[in-house]
């Protein structure tokens, strides 16, 4: 006979306040959002950033920023306590976050992009990773800034990902391989 | 210098036709949808098991089905490639499937849930992973009629990701674990 096991009540998930993610240990990740148009999407990024507990999400050339209601829709209150900033120009922020030793991945199908499971993942580096906007992906100028583009490898017709799914894959991955549990107190 | 990679074109992504897509090997795994209330998210998981060429997409309970409009926007033509099917009953089909040997997992944080990367995987089963609706999760009734839970960790302030990041990181995590490159040939 299987067992039954009860839902989590809220209470019993052990989340942080804000104050508690303010000051707690983050992940040396962050994530770049490049001119991506639905408000949705960047309630979910922050959502993601917020679940793993990354440095901070930069918002970036037409990419909407909070306060806005259809980013809390989708942030439900992770607009307050993830870190994030805006930049006018993506590529300037990654020339900016290069020289300050950040090593930055464009989420992108590029000419020798290296496959997300190839990637030579190094767990004393610090990342940014560049997500783009939904019908262009990530722009020319972004990528040709980038230290290199990952791929995700995909299999079927369209060779698209929803860029929200997108952003939450890397992240995983990235948090996965930082072996996030040694790295995160709970 | 850095090298400048070209964006990939279209053509240049090996993407197969609809008709090459169905005829070809498929990763041993199902999505069950148990009532999703956003066509938008219903989309994003076509999509995804598209990208990842997963056997099947079951849509049950109150989940929307294609043809929509709504559903075309983010699945943008995934509908028409992969394999969907709605049930009504999502505990019922569970009932069904795992009668007919599939591992059925709900993505959901229970009581005794296995974090995902404790999950023991068995390259030789085949797996249904079940997600459930934006507010409410997977139902009781589904949790108690899957054979595992399987939680993605957590360390922010929410714990709750966005159903179709949490769908994409699960299917992104089973294909790694299937070593989808030996079995789905581009």
């Amino acid at each position: 006979m299987k067992e039954v096991h009860h839902k989590l009540l809220v209470e019993e998930m052990e989340r942080l306040t804000i104050d508690e993610f303010r000051s707690s240990d983050k992940l040396p990740l962050c994530l770049i959002v490049d001119s991506v148009r639905s408000l949705h999407n960047v309630g979910s990024f922050l959502r993601t950033a917020d679940a793993f507990r990354i440095e901070k999400v930069w918002l970036c050339g037409i990419t909407g920023t909070p306060p806005h209601s259809d980013i809390h829709k989708t942030a439900l209150g992770a607009e307050d306590s993830v870190c994030w900033e805006y930049a006018p120009s993506t590529s300037q922020l990654i020339e900016r976050l290069s020289r300050e030793g950040w090593q930055i991945c464009a989420a992108e199908q590029v000419a020798g992009s290296t496959m997300l499971p190839d990637f030579p993942f190094d767990s004393q580096a610090r990342y940014a990773i560049v997500v783009g906007n939904e019908v262009m992906g990530v722009s020319q100028e972004a990528v040709d800034a980038a230290d290199c583009c990952i791929e995700i490898p995909q299999f079927g017709t369209k060779h698209s990902l929803n860029v929200s799914v997108t952003a939450g894959i890397l992240i995983w991955e990235f948090a996965r391989r930082f072996e996030y549990a040694h790295r995160l107190k709970r």
